[in-house]
């Protein structure tokens, strides 16, 4: 077994209750393995997203990608956050997610940012299925993504991701990050966060 | 085959490229069999969120579910659109969905709604692997959802949704429904949004 195959393993999530795999196998890895994305599975990628359930299926979801080497790619760099840029450079191909903020009709879609987030679950669950580990970023300068990619004031980018086949080396990372790679996965128990009946009370469920 | 059996088979996503069986057969139907959802069930939906990513691993979401027959279900349903209430009633569980607005530290968390809609998107999957069906509505009011149930201002209540184990009668729907129930979804193609290297180019996928 190669060292980031034991990585994987020991990044399952240990859950109270038993869950699909693909949902228990996937986590953010910092690593990835040398190899460009194929467009067959980039184009399954999209067709997850495409099938997931949106409000008045609006599918306010948009994507903008780029492999590295590309000039789109060193854009997106350039916008992440210092800590996510120490890393962010070992994935094979780099994607900027937004949504559109008003439905056809020209009303705000207040669902437009939670739909986003529907798409993507599904995307990450497609590709946990063919070996694609997806590490999403919050931290990134979007009012600077949209000027330099001239997206228009209708949309409005959310996060960046790092995208690419699970594997690479623990020694592409710095010393810190090796650690958190392998660090334990943690969350709140359910009785934080759903309740039956009445809201907050824990000892219901 | 029963009658629902054949929806469900009708229904599968005529996808351009080849996705996922479980993302494939996802859909929102509007009819469910008269089941309970069991609690085995309902700890594992839970937990397919639980393991969700989140933007500093806040875990904003937050669930409020009620059996059929009990007066948190009967709240949930009165706060329903009229065309959401119609069908609805079939569910044999309602929820809402809220988000955590604020982070640990007291500042607006802009992805909290992204999140949620990720938790849900892995809950969506984890739900079809057993069977249960999940129907999203954006149409409630939830600001008379909040005041019902008391829910305090840090958190906002995003969606409801319709759950239960796929089955039941097209009999249960009014006519007009019953169309809806068996009629082809539609997307639009994968061109109008994804895009390689620059926002809207139609043709360099």
């Amino acid at each position: 077994m190669t060292a980031p195959e034991q990585i994987q393993l020991e990044n399952i999530a240990d859950s109270d209750y038993e869950i699909f795999a693909l949902l228990k196998q996937r986590y953010s890895p910092r690593i990835f393995k040398d190899k460009k994305i194929t467009e067959q599975h980039m184009h399954q990628l999209f067709e997850a997203v495409r099938w997931a359930p949106s409000s008045n299926n609006q599918q306010p979801w948009r994507f903008l990608y780029a492999e590295k080497g590309s000039e789109a790619y060193k854009n997106i760099i350039a916008n992440l956050t210092d800590s996510n840029k120490i890393w962010a450079k070992n994935a094979p191909l780099l994607m900027l997610t937004a949504y559109k903020k008003e439905t056809e009709k020209g009303k705000e879609n207040f669902h437009a940012l939670h739909d986003l987030g529907m798409g993507l679950g599904a995307m990450t669950v497609q590709a946990q299925y063919m070996g694609i580990a997806m590490h999403h970023m919050a931290g990134l300068d979007y009012k600077e993504a949209q000027q330099i990619f001239n997206i228009p004031e209708e949309f409005h980018i959310v996060t960046a991701i790092a995208l690419g086949y699970y594997g690479g080396e623990l020694d592409d990372l710095p010393e810190k990050l090796q650690k958190k790679e392998i660090s334990q996965r943690q969350r709140m128990p359910q009785n934080q966060f759903a309740f039956k009946n009445s809201w907050g009370t824990d000892h219901n469920m």
